[in-house]
């Protein structure tokens, strides 16, 4: 009787799609253009593409929200659309601010429109998407404003602390903890709790769905941090070991460092050097942060995090259906091979 | 009876800056430095500095549009703090796409905390400004944050059109006029109305103050740009005949431009040169502009937007000295040597 995930996934596309097409027509041509661009939907001269727009968790996860708290999926769309544009939103400014010149296999949107088109074009999606919340009356909308309003505070206070991690050397397991859910859970919990609101559910489903969201968010980001020195390239879309050639502080780099001792010393070496290290280097540095137990760590935080998100869920007493599959939105998310 | 201008304007400060201190200080200590540094309120290093802050007018025209609408001034402090937030966004974000590296004589925010910093405060502050307005219970706040969401669209929009003009040799004056428009027109009309909104003001008053603000806005952009081209350095702080020298399509240099002759010819083989120009050059195309009756336009065009705005205001059967403090306002930050 459960849906597959792919369906609730498939079936997220199907609502969220036409909904968020209408969103972006809404913005002035030049930044709707670096909009769908970045979506994949348009090349870089404004014709159409086929496909692009990638999953659609968030959304999915909004959905799923309003039949969690009882209401069908569509009174959870206006939330659906309003935390895909803040994804957007993040990526667009973070990929300038990254330097990242690729996505999906495409150029980036800095580097096509400009540092002003992406820049401007996240500046006004920020806008949007509080403007489709609040477009819905009363004080469902108002709340799921205010709540979406904290979260980016969450956000960008995430990308942040990764901006100044860079240039600090005793950055600890709690504070790149704290910064992974500020960059990733914050948006989840968003996403898992504000078609609930939508919805009027009462404060504990909101707060309980909110924290569901945030579990997910950092157990997938910390297992993005093991794919990064340990995925295999052609799952990953990613160069082998790409966040250590990158010198990123990723959650096991940063284990590793605290494990102390001559390795932690030659790690901290690595990662204030600069330039481009061949293979032999970096798979040199990945078995010396396994050796610390920054791999066996992470894997189990990772766990840890899911199944706290778990048993959360299952304290809701939510719609047996609607658990379901939020459970398996999750499995989906985080099954991936590393 | 009536305050003098300063006295509405030193009200607006003393009851606006506490408050707008307070709502940066939200902000994670790293972006909290960039806007305080941005504001002149602390230097490069975090050290308190004296003064800074600018003259605040959005602020006071909020605290007033409260008053407009019956309501203690009072009424009107989160729409005076939601307007400043907003214009710092905008500040810090386009100081960056502008290249600009200074303001109010000192380096701009980017040079000094990067592109990362101006990037991240600017978003954090656009998210802040609507959480200050929802933060007001019920339907008022929720109002003003719609309000605001689409002042915002106005304000990108108009960047972005500023930004598409430079590399085109075929704008109109309309099209210049609605550019600035939402650069500098839409904000002045989010901070004359929504200190009404949220007094509870009847619809018509709060579209009128609005478009009280809006033409006010407009006028205010033509003045700085009779400024740019006809300003005395010594009191406009900018190098003479500055938006000649960096080639701004302002209104006087369109209307020019959309003249046609030979005189028209020149000034647009000047405007798609490149590198500096001796001052004897600008003062030519300066001549060649005004000859073409861009000085006078503009001017007679600046002086029908202000009438307008007065008009509009006094159709609104205001309480008297509410009228006589936004007239007067109206004329303080109008009233500029050009």
């Amino acid at each position: 009787m459960t849906m597959t995930v792919p369906e609730a996934i498939e079936r997220g596309r199907t609502l969220t799609v036409p909904a968020l097409r209408q969103t972006v027509a809404r913005l002035h041509p030049r930044l709707r253009h670096v909009v769908e661009y970045h979506r994949g939907w348009v090349d870089a001269d404004g014709n159409p593409q086929p496909g692009g727009g990638g999953k659609l968790v968030r959304p999915a996860l909004a959905l799923l929200s309003a039949e969690a708290a009882g209401a069908p999926a569509e009174v959870g769309l206006p939330a659906a659309v309003a935390v895909e544009l803040v994804h957007d939103f993040s990526l667009l400014h973070d990929d300038l601010m990254d330097g990242d010149t690729e996505r999906r296999h495409r150029p980036t949107a800095w580097t096509v429109f400009g540092a002003d088109g992406a820049i401007l074009a996240g500046d006004a999606l920020l806008g949007l998407a509080t403007q489709v919340l609040l477009e819905v009356e009363g004080e469902p909308g108002r709340k799921a404003a205010v709540i979406l309003g904290a979260g980016v505070q969450d956000l960008v206070r995430g990308q942040a602390e990764d901006l100044l991690f860079e240039s600090r050397s005793d950055v600890t397991v709690a504070e790149t903890l704290h910064m992974e859910d500020g960059k990733t859970g914050a948006l989840l919990a968003c996403a898992a709790s504000l078609g609930a609101v939508l919805a009027g559910a009462p404060k504990e489903v909101v707060d309980g769905l909110a924290e569901f969201g945030s579990r997910l968010g950092t157990a997938f980001q910390l297992i993005d941090d093991l794919l990064g020195i340990w995925g295999d390239p052609a799952v990953t879309g990613k160069p082998v070991l790409s966040d250590l050639q990158s010198r990123k502080k990723s959650v096991p780099v940063v284990v590793a460092l605290e494990a102390g001792g001559p390795d932690a010393e030659e790690l901290r070496a690595f990662l204030v050097s600069e330039g481009d290290r061949p293979t032999e280097d970096l798979e040199r540095i990945a078995a010396l942060v396994e050796r610390a137990g920054g791999r066996d760590w992470t894997t189990a935080e990772a766990d840890r995090q899911l199944k706290t998100a778990g048993a959360v869920l299952r304290s809701l007493s939510l719609p047996p259906l609607a658990e379901a599959e939020l459970l398996a939105l999750a499995r989906f998310v985080t099954e991936r091979d590393c």
